[in-house]
């Protein structure tokens, strides 16, 4: 039996005259593109630009929902209702599927971006308004659109209750405490920039389903997926060694979305 | 054979804390909602709300596509590129799809919005942009969107030749020119305000397929829509007085588009 | 000696195309106008009429400052840096000076609005970056800008230890707890709508400084500003009964902020 | 005695996390930054750092005025009224004149951003009220802010009708017509790349005021400021090229503006 694992990046998130990242490159490297919706970042040209790339290289397109902020680029927590939510996670998508539909791709799953990825894996009610959303979007739409978000979250728990299929997430680059939590970025160790140190995470994270905590000892890991950052110095190189170590070692890069 | 005829109004232009119009009742009297989808007015929550209330009433919902211009509500020209306009066109019609299907609603057709709507009258690159977004997205979604515009407008010929369905509107209080074209607003006689000559109009612009021009003469009007107002003082009593005119004369009002 | 307190009204509060409240009546009325800046409603041409306003009835402007909220109309918290913060409150501060300035008028005061009102009361780096904000203004301009808000407020202790004077703020139509503090909305006798009621409310928290609580104790309330409200309905009755009520047993009316 | 010019360069025109150009470098060799206010680029805290850097170099701070249009860059022509132009006008720079007082820095002039700079060479309305809004602002706060514009233009006529100080600029890169008007960027020649050419044709414009038209002919040419680009690819070396070019041959880099 081959193992596999699906690669994602944040994509599509230059905007108007603003570039962002490199999404031509990395969408030769990565099997899922989450792509911004026009919330924190992405315009509708953009948006299409971004499906039409994935759709070139048979990459998985997720919406990669936000709360409405182009100056805080979605990374700032904003007390939206869990009405409101519900509604802003509704019309991103559906502007997405649009886009998406005339470039021959469809959105498969949804990652939610920067301040909410964070509140929901707590805060209750805005897990519940994301995981509405979606159910009720697949209830209206005849679409199975899934979930990627980090494991033993609040939005894991609504999102099954809710039934909507779920999918694990682990962050290549990032540090991880003995509790298999993300370390604070405040902290020593947070951040790994090294490539070929990056690739061997990854790889022991796929075919030992665990990691080195930066304490040392491994700890169990559930990952359908592995987050690689598109827009950081090095980004590219650092995806690259990620996906030729998998590769080298007989692991198959690999959507963890269906369609249709 | 019983004649018909289509009553539209613009409608869900509130923005989050700020309203406009009665919604609510207008869907009581017309037949068809051109809905704001964001751009101009219209947050995802307002948008909900606005669908909700339409296929609570059977009225078909239309997408009132729009500039990105909420401090303009949509009125100021803006030197869009064609494939901007295009892309911006895609995305507000999928979120409002998106939206619409939350609620049991389907979007049977679109009506440019404000500034849009007068540019593209004339303005071939702009009409075109809009056209080449109805026939993909019909083409790629399996829909049959169509536009409601002026007859003899540069998006009427663009449409048709892109394959998309070309309805006609015309105004229920506004004064025409001997030429069949909409009195400028800055002429005398540009607006109608009594009900009662409202309605007269309106019934002779169903019945007779004509309207008295602002010199006298009548004038040649192909209308399968009689747009009107739902934010003007008087804006209901005048709604409602044009469709019971037209309902105690024998006409029935009812949507000129049709769903898949 | 003359017993005054200075009564103050959110203000200027449409944008572009919708209204808000009835800012020329309100302005013969209170004696002090929190002016939207734009982040959460006013655009320019808008606050320029109502500064144009509250210079023809001597009414004090003050910066009603927001977080970058239209949709929202500034009411939910936003997660920004205190750095974000304090350039934010600088910018907004700055255009309604130079607004006001083309009326005739001068910004002598800020209140925050909303979220941002209700997260500094607690909020310490929230706090702090208003305070700083102001704090910088007066030292690089020479203005003597002072705060409105709360008393026993994080931005109470924040704004004096930076040298920005203060000025507290009671509420007219609401409900207080014994320990002095509001009572939440969601509490029985949160909101008072008997104009005689408030009217008298008002009376005694000026001239005997105390506020009956929900429990009917007496509580002691210090006062420099009593907050009517603009945009809710019988807003405009309310306050013109608190405005009587005050002069009828001679208390004057007057803004408690000065110019250079 | 000693010949002079001014350089001046777009400038602050990153927004949140989108970056643009290069500020830090490029302020080290112009005299004048035209910095973004937030309507096509340019959020408070960019605003903020780009005054501090022009201040720490000793460069004159512009108001880059600009349509209220971030997905666009300003680039698109808005149909904006005269009124609602000027109001929004005044509302950048104020905001930048307290954002420039916080780092010691102050506005000095006002350069118009893209659509609306080329727009106001031929729109009368439009050109009145950025005219207007300059005029007015001078008058109400003692300031002696001066305009930055296309001899010939609109602009320059309604600026000296209101009184408010005109200089002239020039553009390093761009080819010109026998007219002395800009070639379209359609033309071949529209924009020049090699930095040595440049850097002898702003010489030529300087000493001999006069520069090599499109057809060879020489025409004359009146330039107070040099316009080089800041975000184009080798934007840094052509501007360091021009201003060594004319330091080399004994022209001194100087801002055209001055303060109170």
């Amino acid at each position: 039996m081959t193992l596999a694992v699906d690669l994602n990046s944040d994509s599509g998130e230059a905007y108007g005259s603003w570039s962002m990242g490199d999404d031509e490159t990395m969408m030769g490297i990565v099997s899922s593109a989450n792509i911004a919706c026009g919330y924190h970042a992405g315009d509708p040209s953009v948006m299409r630009a971004t499906c039409t790339a994935a759709v070139a290289q048979g990459v998985a397109i997720g919406a990669h929902v936000a709360y409405p902020d182009l100056a805080g680029f979605g990374r700032r927590f904003m007390d939206m209702t869990a009405t409101e939510l519900t509604d802003a996670v509704i019309y991103q998508i559906g502007a997405l599927q649009a886009v998406a539909s005339m470039t021959g791709g469809q959105v498969t799953y949804c990652k939610p971006h920067g301040g909410l990825y964070n509140a929901i894996v707590h805060h209750e009610a805005q897990a519940q308004a994301v995981a509405t959303a979606l159910a009720e979007l697949n209830r209206a739409s005849g679409t199975n659109l899934s979930v990627l978000c980090l494991p033993n979250s609040e939005i894991e728990r609504r999102a099954k209750d809710a039934g909507v299929e779920v999918f694990y997430e682990a962050f290549a680059d990032r540090g991880y405490t003995p509790q298999g939590t993300l370390l604070s970025r405040r902290e020593t160790g947070a951040v790994i920039h090294d490539p070929v140190q990056v690739a061997e995470r990854v790889l022991r994270m796929v075919v030992d389903r665990e990691v080195i905590a930066v304490d040392g000892n491994r700890v169990a890991l559930e990952a359908d997926s592995i987050c690689v950052h598109g827009d950081t110095p090095g980004a590219v190189a650092l995806a690259g060694a990620v996906r030729s170590k998998l590769e080298d070692t007989g692991v198959q890069v690999r959507a963890f979305s269906k369609g249709l």
